[in-house]
């Protein structure tokens, strides 16, 4: 598959597209500037020589990919969105995404009441194919791609097979995917990335995480 | 220490209950009806017959504890705070009040934009000492004392102090009690509640949980 990472200049997209492409996918590391895309890209070719990895603007990595990920900021998610949405039809959307305030450890409410995940349905209208997932995972052994994630991710999406798509993905990366549901759940998982900032730093470590038990 | 369950005719405050009597807690099954909560208390006695259990009226009980517990549906939560108002003065009020939507499965968002325990904190004044927390523990395992759970209790609250009585609790119920931040992030927290029950329904199980990885 060619996934493309938008964003995936920071260590969460960029730990995720080397895990990816460990498991044979094609990845393009989009940025906002194709040659800073294209300087990430070297780096961890670096670190992973075999793997397929390239690197360019936004707009160029949405339309050559099958799948694209949102890895921006909250901030940017917008503009990002509005800069690369004629080259989203009809493909797999996954976002990343989640706000957080000031103080990070607090959960950030949006002034839409929505989530982030569901701002960017609206902004891309019903027919969007959307995913969100991996917010919760810690970006900081992500890189290590032999490293076991002691975490799950939920995923949430209102549809069964889409989410399902993401739940191979998680498998390709090492991680457990489990379906928490609608999208509108997504608030409730991009919320908890904040809780898990507040654990890490009350616990003074790097990559507090969630497992579901009793499943 | 004596603990007022409010509600505590549902599984999940007998539960609770059972639990506490068990670490030589003193425990008082609050009810609307006090005939309903001495009914419950003498059915939790034949279970446990050396614990201190008791029943009465929810008003009755949270006047003779020092802690209280509400743990009422959330369309019981403002008419039963109205009611137990007064006896509720300095005293640490825990909630487990968790909404849940229609369907279930998806988090229900309050129309005020909060969280429940921090409706409850409106309701009962700047100078509460409200923590939220036990939301989502599944109520199927609790009665049964020696069964390990499999879970952690997030515990949200603005003070250290009261955050720290509660994860004393915990750990007299069995249970890890993590310090999850400040009350707002209770709606995160009663929003997985909904999460869980999904992922309850789609791995036909009846007590999924979370943990916290990496501390």
């Amino acid at each position: 598959m060619i996934i493309a990472i938008l964003g995936g200049t920071g260590p969460e997209g960029s730990g995720l597209g080397l895990r990816w492409a460990a498991a044979e996918h094609t990845i393009i590391i989009g940025s906002r500037l194709a040659e800073k895309g294209q300087g990430v890209a070297k780096e961890l070719k670096t670190i992973s020589p075999e793997s397929d990895i390239s690197g360019t603007d936004n707009l160029s990595a949405a339309h050559e990919a099958d799948v694209v990920v949102l890895a921006v900021p909250y901030g940017a998610q917008q503009p990002t969105l509005a800069h690369v949405k004629e080259a989203l039809t009809g493909k797999l959307v996954i976002t990343v995404v989640a706000p957080v305030g000031k103080p990070a450890a607090r959960v950030y409410r949006l002034p839409s009441g929505l989530s982030a995940a569901e701002e960017a349905r609206e902004q891309l209208g019903e027919n969007a194919r959307i995913v969100a997932a991996f917010q919760n995972i810690s970006a900081h052994h992500l890189a290590d791609i032999d490293y076991h994630l002691d975490c799950d991710v939920l995923i949430c999406g209102d549809s069964k097979d889409d989410k399902q798509q993401v739940i191979s993905l998680c498998e390709d990366a090492g991680l457990r995917g489990i379906n928490a549901g609608a999208l509108q759940n997504a608030s409730v998982v991009e919320g908890l990335t904040s809780l898990l900032i507040g654990i890490n730093i009350r616990h003074r470590v790097k990559a507090a995480g969630i497992r579901i038990t009793g499943i």
